[in-house]
């Protein structure tokens, strides 16, 4: 007889892929600053495991899941080192790196869920940390890089996370198989974030000109 | 018989107040950098309860005030959120949220030097909490909006902090009244706050021209 | 009979001397930004003591080095002050700076991994914390005074930290005397830092030029 696989596992390797591309779209921004190749290679893992890393701090979860377990950090580091070698291909392959980022957005956002259900947090700290998980990897790099964070300014993404991250803890209210309701969250999540991103959803932009102070 | 409320309640209340106005002018530097919505409610809660955060995870101090009372987060996201909608306003009453960030800046060293207080810490590092409770807030907005943070530039700040936070921890060398002692600083920071803005006082700056390396 | 000081406490007394070095240059920094009194005398702190604390919150190892010794805090603001007076004479001594730069990047990579090895992680977190030790003040000071942090673009510094922790953890690997080892990893560091300045030895660079998105 044969049976899915479960839900963790596909999840699990989901969150492989999505760190790998993430490594990779954040090495392509490096390339844009001329960073050496360590620079490279350190901004990958910042990108990465930083949504993780700045969750497990606030709610002061250790070991952090890269120190437990430096397999990631090997990931990302190499994946980001490759993306040197073939960045014409990654800047090509763009759209599926959009996908592949969505996925990130909507398997970490879940993950972080999980993490701060686990250590008792209320409804609305679990849809934060989620959001956390999901977004902050890339506030950092855009810090790193000199940029004003892309997340506060352009399409859904903060908010696809948020979105994902109520979607996901209804679960408590009903009974249904976490199995399912895991694929579900899934499939609503990216859905989400592949329509803002197709059809340029962008949150109201709030635009002030009057001089500090 | 008609008696003064506790000081804890009042400097509660009053730090409410503050963190309302520290997220209403984070909410106007998010629209200077033409931030979306979610981002200019974000940078409101990072501004507003930043400095309590990077106290508490540098002190090991958990769980963190807003992971435990997310009432924090809706308060400042809120607040940001409001700005949006009334820009005009919050910026024409500059000097009144000048006052309100001010009141802000000694309530939040005196809460911060607090905490420090009951994980044991000794005196300097009391003071040093109290200055980042008050200050490291408005240090991660202008890192956020890709500016060297005001705080290394402009009128006594940081400075008026460690005066508040010495004032305050000076308490314990006296046999004063809590309430009492609380209340002078708190008038103390203030007006010192006050004074500074006014008259534009300034730390001399350091200006340097030689090329790096 | 006269005996060597133990390798420990020449180590910590290098560790003053580089976290002064430290302090003093990322004063000049601040300098170049017309940072105010305050600020100099805080981007001095931030960092020298920066990479310590950035490895002590990520393995959750407290109490701070700084928070339980506020000497350090003490030392690196003095440091960072006097810096302001004798601007002109240290960035003649730019050269010196440079050495007592490099032996701060060694000594404090050493501390890093002694650290790391005291809460049992594993090899490769080890010299990752090593490296976070040794580097990332610098990045810090680089991102508060809104740069792209130096480190991921110019010649081999996180570099030099990676292989002086392999050297320095291959120790557990032989049964050599640990002050020996020491020195040796000391002169491995310094040398290897001194080359790649003197040589202009840099990583090669990542150039990307596709826009974004």
């Amino acid at each position: 007889m044969w049976t899915l696989p479960p839900s963790d596992t596909v999840l699990h390797l989901l969150s492989y892929v999505a760190l790998t591309a993430q490594a990779m779209t954040a090495a392509l921004a490096a390339g844009r600053r001329s960073m050496d190749w360590a620079g490279v290679c350190m901004l990958g893992c910042i990108t990465a495991l930083g949504g993780g890393t700045i969750r497990d701090v606030l709610l002061g979860h250790y070991p952090l899941v890269w120190v437990q377990n430096p397999f990631y950090l090997g990931l990302t580091a190499v994946a980001a080192f490759v993306t040197i070698l073939i960045a014409r291909l990654v800047h090509r392959l763009n759209l599926a790196f959009l996908v592949l980022d969505a996925i990130g957005l909507v398997v970490f956002t879940m993950a972080g869920c999980d993490v701060a259900m686990q250590v008792g947090a209320s409804l609305t700290i679990v849809i934060v940390a989620g959001m956390i998980t999901g977004c902050a990897g890339g506030v950092l790099r855009d810090i790193l890089c000199n940029d004003v964070p892309l997340l506060f300014r352009s399409e859904l993404y903060a908010s696809v996370a948020v979105a994902t991250g109520l979607f996901y803890t209804t679960t408590f209210g009903f009974s249904l198989n976490h199995e399912v309701w895991t694929a579900l969250t899934f499939v609503f999540g990216l859905t989400l974030r592949l329509l803002a991103i197709r059809f340029k959803w962008e949150m109201p932009k709030f635009v002030f000109s009057g001089d500090p102070r």
